[in-house]
This record gives structure tokens, sequence and C-alpha cells, in this order.
């Protein structure tokens, strides 16, 4: 059984939309990353880089990285369809997860959430958030004209709208902004859908 | 025809090199970076997103984010054999690919080569870089263990390697840097093909 390590309203959200999505029985063990679970020997001891969403597979190895967890869950149950048949738009849903995930997480919420990791002054810290919201919004931007007459990244379901979806949870509910329209109606599509619903309420989210 | 739209020496040159191992006819256009050649109203037309590589393919449409490019040539030249033919090679080449871009490039040398990107004091540069410094020696970590008795990333070369190469190229070259054993073999042996050996050229980084 698939073991994923998450922490609540992490990145790791995503993954756990896309096991739900699958609907095989997994396992989903708490790694609280505000307690610092993941610099404990036993985690490290699995994914040295001290990181969720770290996915623990039958034979006990782990994976990680994001996409390369989301690529691997649609490649092992091509049944689900977590990735578009043809090639451009398989190109196409790894070039917006990778994005989100990279560039919109990694660049513009990982600065809002934690400046100190990025300038050591305090008295910097604003302008730290500030630029990450900058290069957020542009992320923003992007992906609400990717997004245009479309009902999901790629057309239908794919491994991009989890990842789309988690940064989309981080800006309309831990932070309380605006999504722009099309973005509005992804998240909104998202949630309604039953998996999505169901890990909200398992990560303790549900509004 | 394909374009590339690179910049001497950036990540850029880790697609230049797919496309040289690939072997069909292509054209490399420069965008360079230090001169701002970005942000000019053609190039943002183009990519928004402001960055190299950006992969403009016959239909005018441009593809962007290193992993979807590569994966888009691995998938487009299935003779050429540049991702894997089994699903757990594949994941564990997107892994290694996904970790070198968003995290040893992206937060890594990032820090080193932009510092003020990262904080606006500029009393706070050295320890940014330092924080740099550190996120990429532990990246060299994660990739020497990873390497161990392997020859390429995922066994046999692939577009993982084409990654790998390039911030192994920025640490021992650009920085001057000691790479650890089995990435400097790596670094050595990549260097050796043709491909890589013709792009340097193409670049002006030959030695």
């Amino acid at each position: 059984m698939n073991k994923l390590y998450y922490s609540p309203g992490a990145c790791s959200v995503g993954i756990h939309v896309l096991l739900e999505e699958i609907g095989k029985p997994y396992e989903a063990v708490l790694t609280n990353l505000r307690e610092g679970a993941q610099f404990k020997p036993e985690f490290i001891a699995l994914n040295p880089k001290s990181k969720v969403p770290t996915l623990q597979r039958d034979d006990g190895s782990a994976l990680t990285e994001f996409p390369a967890i989301a690529y691997w869950l649609a490649t092992t149950n091509p049944d689900k369809k977590l990735l578009p048949a043809d090639t451009e738009a398989q190109a196409r849903a790894l070039e917006a997860m990778d994005y989100v995930v990279s560039t919109m997480h990694m660049q513009g919420f990982s600065r809002m959430f934690r400046p100190s990791n990025f300038a050591p002054s305090e008295a910097d810290h604003e302008a730290v958030k500030a630029r990450g919201k900058e290069i957020f919004e542009k992320g923003l931007a992007v992906m609400e004209k990717a997004m245009a007459g479309k009902d999901y990244v790629a057309g239908s379901f794919s491994v991009a709208d989890a990842a789309l979806f988690y940064v989309e949870f981080w800006w309309a509910d831990r932070l309380g902004q605006k999504l722009p329209a099309n973005l509005a109606a992804h998240y909104a599509r998202m949630k309604a859908r039953p998996a999505v619903a169901a890990v909200l309420k398992k990560e303790g989210l549900a509004a």
C-alpha cells in the first residue's frame, strides 16, 4: 500500500487528492512540518531532503518531488487517466505543474510564508513577502490565461489540477485573497470533487 | 524546425544538449539574459515568464519549463530513448530532473548568482550566498549518492543527465569548485559526448 507522508495543508495535499482520486487503499502518515517532524532521524532516513510530499511504495522505497510522484501515480494507474493521452497535452500538463510547484510555490509562496529563509535581516522581511506576492501574482496571471475556456488545465482532470488546486487553496483560504475569474471557477470545481472534499476533511481543513 | 531561445551558459544549455543529441535540424536563438533580452516586448509576447529555455515549435507555439521541454523532446523523439522505458526509471529520472532544476538551481544557485532577488539589503548578500551554497551542497550530496555505481542518472543517458550536467558545469567551471567523485566522473562522461562538446563550442563556453 502506498504511504503518503504529509503535513496538513502543505503542498502534499495535492498528492493526497491524487491518491483519493485513484481510490485504492493508501495510508496517510502525519508529518507535521511546523513541529519539525521532517528533521527527525527516522524521516531523514526515508527522505534526506526533509520534505513532504514523500511517497513510500510497497517495496519500502521513497519517491520525492511533487511532479515525479504525480507522474508515477498517473503512470501506475493508467485507467484513471491522470495524464492526458496525447503528447502535446501531456507536455502542457507538466509545464503547468512544474510552474506551479517550482515558481508559484517555491519562489512565490515560500517568500511569503518563510521570509527568514530568504533574507536574514528582519527589517527586510516585508520586502521579501512583497516580492513573493509579486511572483505569485504573475503566476496567477499566467495560469488565468492558460485556463481560459477550460474546465481543467489539460481539458479533463489531470495531475496539473492537483498542483494548481493547492496554490489556489493557499491564496484563497489561507491568505483570504481573491482569485481571478477562471481560477476561482477552477477552485470551486475542484472543491466540488468528492476526492477533494474527502481530503480537506481528512487533513482537518474543511470549512 | 524547433527554435531554442537560450542564453550562453544558462540552464538552457541542458535543452541545447538534448537538441544536439537528437540530431535533427534546430535553430538556437541568442537571448542574452545579462543584457535583458528576456524583457523585450517580442520575447514577452512569446513567453510572458521572461525565461529561458523557451522552445518554439513548428506551429509557432512556445513551450516553457525545463522539465516539460525535456519531456516533450523525449516523447516526440522516441527513437532517441531520452526517457527510460520502464515506469520506475522514468519517475526516478523526473525526480532527479525536478530536484536539480527547482532546488539545486532555483533555490541554490539563484541565491549565489542573484542575491538581490532574495534580500534587498546588500549587507545580507553574503549570508544569502552562503545559504545558496548550503542548499546546493546538500543537493550535491543527494545526487552523489543517487549516482553511486551508475554511469548516468537512469542507467543510460536520459533527460535527467542534461539537467545534472548544467549544474555540474556551473559548480565546476563557473565557480571553480570541486565536484564529489561520482559527479566528477559523470561530468567528465558528459563532456566526452560529442553533442555536449558541440554545444559548449556553439555557446562559446569551450575551454
